[in-house]
């Protein structure tokens, strides 16, 4: 169980009621699909879910105040009608974690003089900063995801499918120590590059063909996330130039990342390289983002995000470019912030691999 | 390009906002991860997405009306706006599927006297009967993961991960034509059998052991769904009782579909016959689901779901019985409603199999 760092009387709420799996998981330990959850100003917290967990709950929030509900399987309605004999309390809930028709519900059943207030993203903000414990979860991934490509890219040939090496990529994962994809593994080819989140499809490698692999893994919970491209048979100079073009942009965005800049800056380091080299336009995308239990978390590291990064938040860095019907680049690591820097958690190669 | 069977004129609606990527999938064929959608009483679609899905989006909603969206990445945001140069425009939208925090945007950016109107589930509603392309893609999904699980079941052994096993299986359904598994693969063994939703661990198969397998695969962006149990070495004359139960269970349940049954009809076949062998309480779940683009979706195979099945919709049958600190059973088969009664598309036998 994970304390709740969160200033309960400056937000003027009594009780936060958690709503998503990842906040739930993160502050509980519990992974069911179907779960609520309630803390309160002095920290009792409180997990919700439905019979099919029941087991599963009492072992992985052990010793926690666990309720079964078999009324319904709106477990945010649960935890609030639990309240009810409360005499009066003020509920803070996040709005963006909360359909309208949920909220209905939830009204109907607020207890008498209660009162529900916005709070948003407080487990979130939490989050972005991780503790020893989740680094050590995220360095494990990012090893076992890295090795995992390393078992699979000499294997790779003319001839085999975008779907076969997927598969491979995935099944070296799991062999290596992941319960899952942390996402859907992107393997590209040829002109295929050029879409930035393609699904792997039947087609077959051509023997002189550029290759891009976006892959990370999940491992007790937690993500990373890799992209690298390959080249079979020698690349162009033309093919060759826009590598060269995304590296050196990748390279300024890790080398400005420090605690205290703001995530918007790093974007810029890499936006500036390439607008330096006339690729703005091919720049479709914003440099990465936070990752942990969820592959997408705060900060995003985009133009406009005022976020002043910390020591301890983790981030990819990956900026690309897309040229319509012809190919595209992408270079990402997985990377911590520290007081004077970041750490490059992602060991894998960044030469320009020909095979 | 699939036409929205919606009355707009009993609805009281110009116009449906589309909101869910299942849904936009099913109407556009577009699969990309960020995505809004307007479709018009007279049939315009409109497809609005970010510009890492420029490409994607024309290859895969060819011919159709698409807007790339660089502002913000709120898709319905983006779409509502879309609407300003209309006069008056009363817009449809899901409360079920739009936060409170994007409701509020949305209301801030609402065209001059439009008007949104509360539309819970058309989209879904419609989904629940599949046509004969989607049929196609569910009885391949089934195929290929029962193709899968006949090429793994053969080797397993003790000694072996539940992890392994996992690997195993999620790598055979992507080498037969799988894009992924339709939702994470339980391998449970021994008394981990009774915690219904599983995940696989490090633990290794004990030689004389209860295995619980539940898998699916997506394909063409269509799930199956299959439970099978195994025993390595001879179950006790207990465990035989357990399975023979529930398979009576499903059995009954089966014998129960037909075209103009209740959903919650289904669920009571097989609950009455758990009830009458005094394994009521253990059967912590509902019955069924329905299942396509979604690995859970309408209708809930459940005691209170009064819809009535209708022919081409496609669900599961699963019943289980859970015995906390021992062991679990369940069986699970993906179905087609038919006129006069089901299609069982899984192929794969529920002899309790000895390996």
């Amino acid at each position: 169980m994970r304390k709740l760092e969160f200033d309960f009387a400056t937000a003027g709420v009594d009780v936060l009621l958690v709503q998503t799996l990842p906040n739930i998981r993160y502050l509980t330990g519990f992974t069911g699909s179907n779960a609520g959850c309630l803390v309160t100003s002095d920290g009792e917290t409180t997990l919700f879910t439905d019979p099919r967990y029941t087991t599963q709950a009492s072992q992985e929030f052990a010793g926690g105040d666990t309720r079964i509900i078999t009324k319904h399987r709106m477990m945010s309605l649960a935890a609030v009608e639990h309240l009810g004999k409360r005499r009066s309390v003020r509920i803070g809930y996040d709005p963006a974690a909360t359909t309208v028709a949920e909220l209905r519900r939830i009204e109907a059943k607020l207890p008498a003089r209660s009162s529900l207030v916005e709070i948003e993203g407080a487990v979130e903000k939490q989050r972005q900063v991780k503790d020893e414990s989740e680094l050590a979860l995220i360095r494990e991934s990012v090893r076992t995801n890295s090795a995992a490509f390393d078992a699979v890219v000499r294997k790779i040939k003319p001839g085999m499918r975008e779907s076969d090496v997927a598969a491979e990529l995935e099944f070296q994962q799991r062999k290596k120590g992941a319960s899952s994809p942390a996402f859907d593994t992107i393997v590209a080819s040829g002109p295929r590059t050029a879409l930035p989140h393609a699904h792997p499809t039947e087609a077959r490698l051509d023997p002189n063909i550029l290759v891009l692999i976006d892959m990370g893994a999940s491992r007790g919970g937690y993500a990373s996330d890799m992209t690298r491209m390959l080249h079979l048979g020698r690349p162009s100079a033309k093919v060759r130039g826009w590598y060269d073009a995304v590296l050196e942009a990748q390279l300024a965005a890790l080398d400005s990342i420090r605690a205290g800049v703001t995530a918007g800056s790093v974007d810029r380091a890499a936006r500036e390289v390439l607008k330096a080299k006339g690729f703005a336009e091919l720049f479709t995308h914003s440099t990465g983002h936070g990752l942990g239990l969820e592959i997408h978390e705060m900060p995003g590291i985009r133009s406009k995000d005022k976020t002043r990064l910390r020591a301890g938040m983790a981030i990819t860095v990956e900026p690309g470019i897309y040229i319509p019907g012809e190919g595209g680049i992408r270079i990402e690591d997985t990377v911590v912030v520290t007081q004077n820097g970041c750490e490059i958690l992602t060991p894998t190669t960044k030469e320009f691999v020909s095979i």
